[in-house]
C-alpha cells in the first residue's frame, strides 16, 4: 500500500517539496548561525546581541549558582576555580551555603535592609542594568555632578509616595545619606564665629551623629549632646538633628529646640517602615536609598534644602569632599526609582512587599516577647496612612528592646549571652537597658534572632544555640 | 534534458531527500522559536538570555544612536520621546552632535580624562557589565567595605605596571581620590594637640589640597601653603603633599620638607603620562582610576597606607563620612582592572594606547607654542621607562603654560579673551603669567585648542573662533 503511494505519487511533487524545504533550512541556517551577532533592529527592539551578550552572559551564569536559599553569588565575588564562590548568609557555611552552623549567633546589630533583596530577585528582568566600558566617564554628568533624570524621577517619586513636598527646594546627591549629615553640618554652621554652632539630637539618637560630628572636629561646630539638657537654656546656634521615623524607636519625631536650624533625617519615612500620615515639608529634609529601594551597598542619599545659600555650601563641600557621587550608581539607582514608581499600586508594589514581611515581622517578634515580662518594645499603635489610604499595622526597621528586670542591667549583655548580638543602648545616648534589634535583614537572620530569644524571653540565659531542631 | 533526469530518478529518492530536509526543518523550527528563551548552558556559557535580555538589548540600541563622533547618548541620559538623546561634546549641538557652534571657546579647564574614552569604545564587549537587581545590597562586601577581588587586582596591576611597591602596606578605597586627601589629613594630624598640623605642598601644587583643607576646617590642621617658606624654619608637625608627577607641570617631585608626614599623590603616575623611572615606594600613596582607566565619573580612588595606625584612623574615617565607597563602582571597575591587566604587553595595551595619544597631543601642542615666543611650556626631556623598557617622549596630561611678555600679565585672561578657557595660575599658588590646559580631554577639545591657540602663537589677540574653516 506505501510502495504503491509513493509510485504513484509524481516524483516532481517530492522534488518540488523538496526544494520548498531546502529553501527554508536555508533560511533557518542563516538564522542559526549568521544573524547572531548582528544587530537587527527591529523598531527600537534589538532581537539579537553582540557586545553585551558576554556580559549578559556571565550575569545569568552567575545568578543561576545555587546558594541554597542562605547566600547568593556574585558576578565580581571571591573566585574560586576561576568561578564566583557564594557568599552565605551569617550562621550558614559550606560551598552552595546549605550548612547550618552550631553555635551561631543572630547577627542583628547592623541595618543591613537585605529584606528587600527577595523583591529584587522576583523581578530580575527590571532590575538588571547593562553599563558599557564608556559609560559616562566624565566628571559631569547631566546637570553638574548630578543626573537631571535621577533628580526628575527622585522628585517624582516623593510625589507619588506623598511623603514630601519637594516643589521649590534644591536637591543634592550624597555617597549616601552619611555623607549628607557632617555636610548639612557644615553648611549651617556659621563661618568663623566665636562660638561654634552646637549639634544635638533627641535620646535616643542615631550614633553616626555624634560620631561624625566629633571626628571631623570642624572649627565652626561641636556635637553638644542631648536636646533635653539644652530646652530650658539661653544658648541659641543649634543644628539639632530631628530623625523620623527615629532610629532606634520608630517613633515620628519633630524638633525639640524649634531653631532655624533643623536637619530633618528622613531615611526610614517609606511606608515600608511608617504610616505616611502627611509629606514632609522639612526646610533641610535628608533621604537615602539604602531604605527605600534596599541598596545599602551603593552608598546614595539626597537631600532637599530650601534655602539657596545652604544648598550652595552643601554643594561645595560634597565637590571639596567627593567632587559628587558615583554617576554608575546614579544610573543604576537611576533603573530602580523607576521600576518602584512603575509598580506602585501594582502586585509589584514594593512598598507593599516591604510592609508586608515588615508588619509580620514585628507581630512575630511582639507575641513572643509579650509572652513574658522579662523584656518589653516600644509602643507602636496602629496609624492611618496616605499611602495605603487605609489604618495600618505598624512595620518598625528596629525593635527597641528594654530589660525590665533590675539584675539584667546591660540588656546587650544579656542578650550576647543569649547568643544575639545587638546594638547598645549606650550607642543611642541612653542607659544600658536598652538596646536595639534590627529587623530589617534577611529571613535567616530574623529566624535566628527568634530562635535565640525564646529562650531567654522564658527566662533561660542558656545560649540555646545548640538545639539541633530549627 | 531536465524533464528527463526528473523522470529517470526515481520518487523514493526525492522522498528520501524530502524526508531528511524536514527533519532538518522541524529542529531548526524548534531552535529558532523555543529555545530563544530557554537558559540553554552548553559548558559554562549560557547560549540564550533571560532575565539580562531586556537591559543588553536597550543598552545596544542606545549604544547604536548616532551622535555623528562629536557625542554620544547613555542609557540614563536626558530623554527626548523615550529615547535618550545625544550629549555632544562641547561646541557641538544638534540632535545627532554634527553642529558645530561659532563662536565657542574652547574649554580645557578640567581635567577630564576623555582620551581613554574611544579605547572603551573600541574593547565595547570587554567593557560592557551587567549588574543584577539584587547585587550587593549589603553595606559589607568581601572585605568590609571593600572588595576583595578589587583589592588583589589593583596590586596585580601595580606589579604589572612597575609604578608602585605594594606589599607590606595596607590598602583604602574611597569615593574618588578626593576623599581620600582629607582622610589622611586627618589620620596624619596629632589628636587634641595645642599645636595643629600644618598642611603644605609644593608649588605650582593642585587646589584641592588648600581648598579642602581649608573648607573642612578641623581642629587638628590647618593649610600653611607653600613648602618653600618652611624650608628654613624650625616648624616641626608638617603634612606635605607631594604629586608626582605634578598637577599642573607633570614634572616628577620629591617630598622637599622630607617630614615623616607625607603623602604621595600619584595620581598620574601611570605610563599614559609619565615615564616610570622606578617603583614608587612611599609610607602613604594615592591613586585614582580616573587617571587610570578614564572613569572619572565613577568616583573611585584607592591608597596604600604602610602604619597600621594611620590604616586605622583612615578606615575610620571612611566609615564616618560615607560608609565606604559604592559598591556598584567597585564592581564595575573590577572588570576594567581585569581587562587592562590582560592587555598588557598586547594590541590592545591602554597604556600604549593613553601613550601614544598623549604624546602626539603635546607635540603638536609643543610644535605650535614653539613657533613663536609669545609662549612657553614645561621642559619635559624622555626618559627611560621601565614599563615600556626603553627611552620614551614626554606626554604629559598638562601643559603648564607661560606668557612670557610682560604685557600679557595675566596669561588665562590672554587665552579667554582668545576663546580658550585655562586653569588660572593663582589657583596653583603662583602668578598669573601661568595657567594650566588639559592636554586630556575629547580630540574635539584639544583639536579646539589648537585651532584658538594658533591666532594667539602668531601674536593675534583677536578671537578666532568665527573662522568657519577647520
Amino acid at each position: 500500500m506505501r510502495e504503491q503511494l509513493i509510485r504513484e505519487t509524481p516524483a516532481k511533487v517530492y522534488l518540488v517539496l523538496f526544494s520548498l524545504s531546502f529553501l527554508l533550512n536555508i533560511f533557518f541556517f542563516y538564522q542559526h548561525f549568521f544573524s547572531r551577532h548582528l544587530s537587527l533592529r527591529i523598531g527600537s527592539t534589538v532581537s539579537d546581541l553582540s557586545w553585551t551578550r558576554h556580559a549578559a552572559e556571565e550575569a545569568e551564569a552567575v545568578a543561576a549558582i545555587s546558594c541554597s536559599s542562605h547566600g547568593r553569588a556574585y558576578v565580581d565575588g571571591v573566585l574560586d576555580n576561576r568561578q564566583p564562590t557564594c557568599q552565605c548568609n551569617t550562621c550558614y557555611t559550606g560551598t552552595d551555603c546549605s550548612v547550618l552552623l552550631s553555635n551561631c549567633s543572630a547577627d542583628v546589630e547592623s541595618g543591613d535592609p537585605l529584606f528587600l533583596e527577595p523583591y529584587w530577585m522576583q523581578h530580575a528582568a527590571k532590575g538588571a542594568v547593562v553599563l558599557s566600558g564608556w559609560h559616562r566617564m566624565s566628571y559631569a554628568t547631566t546637570d553638574g555632578f548630578k543626573s537631571l533624570e535621577l533628580e526628575e524621577n527622585i522628585r517624582r517619586l516623593h510625589t507619588a509616595v506623598g511623603n514630601a513636598i519637594t516643589h521649590g527646594k534644591h536637591l543634592v546627591f550624597g555617597t549616601g545619606s552619611t555623607q549628607l549629615l557632617n555636610a548639612l553640618v557644615y553648611a549651617l554652621s556659621p563661618e568663623n564665629s566665636s562660638s561654634p554652632a552646637s549639634v544635638v539630637a533627641t535620646i535616643p539618637y542615631y550614633s553616626m551623629y555624634k560620631g561624625q560630628t566629633e571626628l571631623f572636629n570642624g572649627r565652626d561646630y561641636e556635637w553638644e549632646g542631648a536636646t533635653a539638657k539644652w530646652r530650658n537654656s539661653n544658648k541659641t546656634n543649634f543644628i539639632e538633628f530631628v530623625t523620623s521615623p527615629n532610629n532606634p524607636d520608630c517613633l515620628l519625631y519633630d524638633s525639640v529646640l524649634g531653631g532655624s536650624s533643623v536637619i530633618y533625617d528622613h531615611a526610614y519615612f517609606w511606608p515600608h517602615f511608617t504610616a505616611i500620615p502627611e509629606p514632609a515639608d522639612g526646610d533641610v529634609m535628608i533621604f537615602t536609598v539604602s531604605k527605600l529601594s534596599g541598596h545599602a551597598g551603593s552608598r546614595f542619599g539626597w537631600a532637599f534644602i530650601k534655602d539657596e545659600n545652604v544648598y550652595n555650601k552643601v554643594s561645595n563641600y560634597l565637590y571639596y569632599n567627593s567632587i559628587g557621587s558615583s554617576q554608575d550608581t546614579q544610573s543604576r539607582l537611576l533603573n530602580y526609582v523607576k521600576v518602584i514608581l512603575a509598580e506602585i499600586g501594582s502586585n509589584s508594589d514594593i512598598f507593599e512587599f516591604g510592609f508586608n514581611k515588615m508588619r509580620k515581622r514585628w507581630q512575630r517578634l511582639q507575641a513572643l516577647v509579650n509572652s513574658s515580662s522579662r523584656f518589653s518594645l516600644q509602643q507602636l499603635s496602629p496609624q492611618y496612612c496616605i499611602y495605603f489610604k487605609k489604618i495600618r499595622d505598624p512595620s518598625p526597621a528596629y525593635a527597641w528592646l528594654k530589660c525590665e528586670n533590675e539584675e539584667d542591667a546591660d540588656c546587650a549583655e544579656v542578650l550576647m549571652k543569649g547568643g544575639i548580638i545587638s546594638r547598645h543602648g549606650t550607642k543611642f545616648g541612653v542607659s544600658t537597658q536598652y538596646t536595639r534589634l534590627s529587623l530589617l535583614k534577611t529571613e535567616d537572620h530574623f529566624e535566628m534572632l527568634l530562635r535565640k530569644l525564646k529562650p531567654l524571653v522564658a527566662g533561660s540565659d542558656e545560649n540555646s544555640s545548640n538545639i539541633s531542631s530549627f
